[in-house]
């Protein structure tokens, strides 16, 4: 029996596929890297046909390569040793609210708009945001984050429990239901951003939040991008809980205007939410609009009312896809670093001078309040030169990250596209995870050519 | 050369020692378990010679025992194979603030007390509060919580980096000075929980935050446990930010009247405190009332000023002195388990029941807002059967909790007293530990006989 065969013995004839189209939509996610086909895309429908799988896969030393939607943004999910793509989309149904617990367990292939329509029911809301309506699975394998992680947390700290398939096909659970646990190596922080390196999930114990009492949101302008960044640290160190800080640079809210036919103030702009009981949020508030008038800001509107508030962040929401519809034909590059705060507002002023010293076009916005920052370039793939300045760039402020105690991706994960940024950034350390995904993974079959 | 000698050579004559009275000081923390003396206690001044120590110990294949202040409580520094106690409190000295980070960076020997006395300069603390005046490294390997990781955390979320020795005497970093990082497997906390078995930590870098505006504490009798840990879940379901919930039942305040000349009533009370702005706090208060009082809480008192705070805490914070006290000659044992939110109230009947069942004396209490609560028992170490009874004790709620979807220690960690549970508790996951233990301790030189 060849290995096709064995693959539909243990799922079924439809459920396998080396139909090229099928093949071409799991060569790629939604980086600018090149593409390359798998041999193969399984659709597994329960743990134990992946177990069955990879079990399959480690004896004849076959890559295994998990795929939710393919919104990652490193080259994750791309299959550059060929092999399997194991496509959870079939394993998308099940969730299950613990809501006494404040838990939700999900399939793997469960979108986070999908979970938050089902907990709305309980009042309560997943707090982790990162833009795309990933797979929860494919949130936890990269360790996702966003606009919410000031608040309540990257995607690391919601995960209570994971169900893993191991590259020997063992199940096992990484965690429990506690609300904390002293007991034994922490393997659930582990398999957090491992991206698929060290197994596949196939199912995950979240942690979730009542949805807040009071939501306000708020704008506000700024002069210069130094400006925006000192006051939110001058709100950070005030003690407001900002339950959102999203800063946008004025390049990107021109590009917001011209592509929507808006009027937004063409200035450094920051994006701010509020969440918690009524007379708390309205103290921060007040609290906020002194020091947001000490830090110059100007045009400072808030909004309370959801339709109004959804207007007011227009701008940031619509930023991605002004850039892409203004922009035809070309690809959008995003890079992703991470400072210490004290080093962010440095950080994205070296970025603005070093774009326009590379003459590259684009947008700087950040989640401020963690330090982590994004520029967007829009690339013409066919002009080798703008590549090439695009990818410098990148390198440039990834080592402006590193080298001032930051990191090279905040939120988007390593994949294929910052391996060569792993050695510097963890020295002596990067030797141990090579250890640990040696002890794991010998056969090196899971998601190889990623991180290592 | 012998052992000794090179030992000498590596630090000074006066770091080391084979002195019976600092030997037998080291063959013991404040668990109940058997004491046993390391071969040699050394005194190092500086990560250099930590690893030197370590590899020297790697090349002879002696154990090597990390040591803070000996307050852990399952027996992690007993030195059951013999070898070198690696004793920290030397390593006592800097602490660097870094004050628009949130972050500090500390010696391993620094205590928590000692950190919040400097923090306190820049309108900072640190949050994790184990009850003992712990050292941060000692914190770090058992990833200690308490009183405060319902608002802020366990240690684990408060460590940004660790440098780490190694086995083979490398010294590596854990993490960075970011917020947040999705690159690479995340060893911080990996290393955080790890008791000693994969490295020593030389240094931490930590979150803090800033000193909250308001604190307010409050204290509640209820009739029965079960009523006060549903309003705990009212409270929390509420959605009110407690930054402290415990619960000590009616035989504890007992206990404290005795040995106190007190009368505070003899109920199932919780102690409660708010951290905040004033209108926040103020707003969750009035709603806490009317929750409490709901829940047919009684003798509600509420305290804003410190001293009041603190006398209204008394009973809580003058416990286990005042068991250790009204039971001369007698031995604490505490247990420590965390249950799911939901499983609390029944946990906590049960372990009652239990106690009453094998007529031990002792207290329950708990960081309810967790799931995690510990029972006090005063043990006669001379007393076969009350030992026999105790552990049975132990057992009975250990295999509870895990049972149901819980963990057989919230904040002390597994040591040598729990290590019989970890098969049961992880199952399959165990031996994925065991995996990471052997690729980066090969020789079993760091403190053999935890966890594993």
């Amino acid at each position: 029996m060849d290995f096709l065969d064995e693959l539909i013995q243990i799922t079924s004839n439809e459920r396998v596929s080396t139909n090229e189209t099928v093949l071409e939509q799991h060569s790629k996610d939604e980086a600018y890297l090149e593409p390359k086909n798998p041999d193969y895309v399984v659709f597994p429908i329960n743990s134990e046909e992946v177990s069955a799988v990879i079990k399959l896969a480690n004896k004849h030393k076959i890559p295994v390569v998990p795929f939710g939607l393919g919104t990652s943004l490193e080259g994750h999910v791309i299959p550059y040793y060929g092999g399997i793509s194991l496509d959870f989309s079939l394993m998308n149904k099940s969730i299950e609210v613990r809501p006494d617990d404040f838990l939700v367990t999900v399939d793997p292939g469960v979108t986070r708009s999908q979970l938050n329509k089902k907990l709305k029911q309980y009042g309560l809301f997943f707090s982790v945001d990162p833009g795309a309506d990933a797979t929860l699975g494919g949130m936890a394998a990269t360790n996702a984050s966003g606009t919410t992680s000031v608040r309540y947390g990257v995607m690391r700290d919601q995960v209570r429990n994971l169900e893993v398939v191991l590259p020997n096909g063992e199940i096992i659970e990484t965690g429990n239901l506690a609300v904390k646990s002293s007991s034994g190596y922490h393997l659930s922080s582990l398999f957090v951003g491992s991206e698929g390196t060290l197994g596949c999930i196939t199912q995950l114990t979240l942690g979730v939040y009542g949805i807040p009492e009071v939501i306000v949101a708020a704008r506000v302008s700024f002069a210069d991008l130094q400006g925006a960044v000192e006051a939110v640290v001058d709100l950070l160190a005030g003690g407001i809980q900002l339950a959102r800080v999203e800063l946008v640079d004025e390049h990107s809210i021109r590009q917001v205007n011209l592509s929507n036919e808006r009027d937004f103030e063409e200035a450094p702009t920051l994006f701010l939410e509020f969440h918690g009981n009524d007379a708390g949020v309205e103290h921060d508030i007040s609290f906020a609009k002194e020091l947001l008038a000490e830090a110059e800001g100007s045009n400072i509107i808030f909004e309370k009312d959801v339709k109004d508030r959804n207007a007011l962040w227009e701008a940031r929401h619509n930023l991605a896809y002004s850039f892409v519809h203004g922009h035809p034909g070309k690809k959008m590059m995003v890079t992703d670093v991470c400072l210490p705060i004290s080093e962010l507002a440095g950080g994205i002023q070296a970025a603005r001078e070093k774009m326009d010293a590379l003459s590259l076009d684009g947008a700087l916005l950040g989640h401020v309040g963690d330090g982590n920052f994004h520029a967007l370039l829009m690339i013409d793939m066919t002009d080798e030169e703008e590549k090439r300045k695009a990818e410098a760039f990148n390198e440039y402020i990834v080592h402006y990250a590193i080298d001032r105690g930051g990191t090279c991706t905040g939120e988007h994960g390593v994949g294929a596209g910052k391996k060569k940024y792993q050695q510097k950034e963890h020295g002596q350390s990067f030797e141990v995870m090579r250890q640990i995904k040696h002890a794991i993974d010998p056969n090196n079959i899971m998601n190889p050519g990623k991180i290592f």
